[in-house]
């Protein structure tokens, strides 16, 4: 994130708030009857991580008017919890050796261990989560659904040059959006909103979830490693983006061929055919485009909320999406 | 079952029950956004299976008065989605083939598809858990945090031939008898019983669930099939069940060594050597005592409530377990 975000008095505040509320779980549970299968969780849990979903939970929170954050702070770390059991989960199928720097959990301590560790953050989220009305939970666990889904989906169309951009938006919904969107639509709804402000924060978080995995695929494939992975790392796997879905689309003939040879042959070499073709479609300016629109979107979403410092950082932080890619 | 139990009708429709309920759940979620995720975690919920988690459930809660069943029949199938979700996790570490008689998800489907699948699973089971209150959500969400723990603390004593009887009755207590426990005594809390009525069924179900393991531990060595595993899968998986641990404990000098050989390196060739050093500690029927006196326990603990039809199927099953091993 650019400067003036990372000096933010609130977001620094929030995110302390984050970390406060993270350590002091991990640590009741590491005096409970539970401390293995935590200490196995910690070390990915306290690994670092961007703690996008409960930080976007604290600030929604605030935004529609809530009035202590200690009502909402719980259903913050549930958001994180889940989020971590779910990368402990796809690293293993993934074969991912590092996650946030340091080993996974099946590398350093096998499968068995990295699949309980990861049921456990499942359950230790929805126990944390259970606090909250029915509503809240039924949220949480569609939320989680949609994630498999998704996953599932995703699966099923690895190499699938047939893959179309309805396809890849359910895949984005389900995996990414969802618990962007979930996140903050919850927080609206513990901090007592209305219904149409707990739609405008459910869509607010839909548009930023959806316009931060385009510029994730983006980066894949312009090698920038800010996200913290290798460039193509998607292409390797046969992840089918949205800049690729495009220009499978749009080419035709030997081009078309061409691309389908090169995604079926990938390896390093073949980056400056990969990125010829997706530059002939001009499939990075329409990812671009679609971009800006989802941003556009989110923010039109803050912007019925009246002007106060915490929409403006919720702003800034939309922006810095957009930019991270300009 | 002996066939008084089979042709109980109580018990009949109670199964009925839970088979109705449970089709009802799978059928509307394949009828929704998840589908997939669903059609693959189907395949092992209707392949069979017991279901003595949601049936305890169902005649707990008629025993301490409940007054409508369809208040706690949600319950009684979050149960069972959370023990397939289990399930399907444990067979992909244990690389189990088959599973209630039809290939297991990750041998058809793959390892990342039977993470998803048992992933969704437990948060299926979690979502239909939210409509209750926040204490049978912390009840569940303790009960799987411990099964997590025991699972875990087995694998850390597979082959420790210092493993003690404490640690196993902790393993026991987390992955067994805990859910089994959890059942009867949401089910109580959901009729509204009395703290002590609760309290009983609680201990009924901790009771019940240890004699069920030792029971399988039993069976384990002693060749029944009837538990639908072959002999001696936990001997060839090193697990360290409690005659085992019985005649480490009290074997000396040659016997101990010559036992701790047999364990090492254990084939079907070894088959007699490992029965003659159990049956020379007496280790069966050590296991055997236990047993009755966990079984007669649960029953103790039935017998705080009124007699009844159902409190007559609750002890049919109790010394069913007794006599499946007699």
């Amino acid at each position: 994130m650019a400067e003036s975000l990372l000096e933010n008095t609130i977001l620094i505040e929030r995110r302390m708030e984050v970390e406060d509320a993270l350590h002091s779980v991990i640590e009741s549970s590491m005096n409970g009857p539970y401390s293995h299968a935590m200490g196995l969780a910690r070390e990915i849990l306290l690994a670092g991580g961007k703690r996008i979903r409960p930080i976007l939970t604290l600030l929604a929170y605030d935004l529609v008017g809530g009035k202590d954050r200690s009502d909402v702070i719980d259903f913050a770390v549930a958001t994180e919890l889940i989020h971590t059991a779910t990368l402990i989960h796809d690293d293993i199928y993934d074969g991912a050796k590092l996650r946030r720097g340091v080993q996974t959990l099946h590398e350093k301590h096998g499968l068995d261990h990295a699949i309980i560790g990861g049921d456990f953050l499942f359950v230790m989220g929805f126990g944390i989560g259970g606090r909250y009305d029915e509503q809240i939970v039924r949220i949480m666990a569609d939320t989680c659904a949609a994630i498999a889904s998704g996953e599932l989906k995703q699966l099923q169309h690895v190499s699938d040059l047939s893959t179309t951009p309805e396809d890849y938006y359910e895949i984005v919904r389900g995996k990414t959006a969802g618990p962007f969107s979930s996140a903050c639509e919850c927080a609206a709804i513990i901090a007592g909103a209305s219904e149409s402000e707990i739609e405008s924060m459910r869509e607010f978080g839909m548009e930023l979830g959806i316009a931060f995995q385009l510029v994730d695929d983006l980066l894949d494939l312009t090698g920038d490693e800010r996200m913290g992975k290798p460039r193509g790392t998607d292409v390797h796997e046969g992840k089918m983006t949205l800049p690729i879905i495009h220009a499978l689309t749009l080419l035709h003939g030997d081009a078309r061929r061409k691309l389908a040879d090169v995604l079926g042959e990938f390896h390093d070499e073949r980056w400056d055919e990969l990125e010829e073709l997706l530059e002939s479609g001009d499939s990075f300016g329409y990812c671009n485009i679609l971009i800006h629109n989802h941003l556009d979107r989110a923010l039109g979403h803050l912007h019925r909320f009246p002007e106060s410092e915490v929409r403006d950082v919720l702003e800034s932080i939309t922006r810095q999406v957009m930019t991270r890619n300009d």
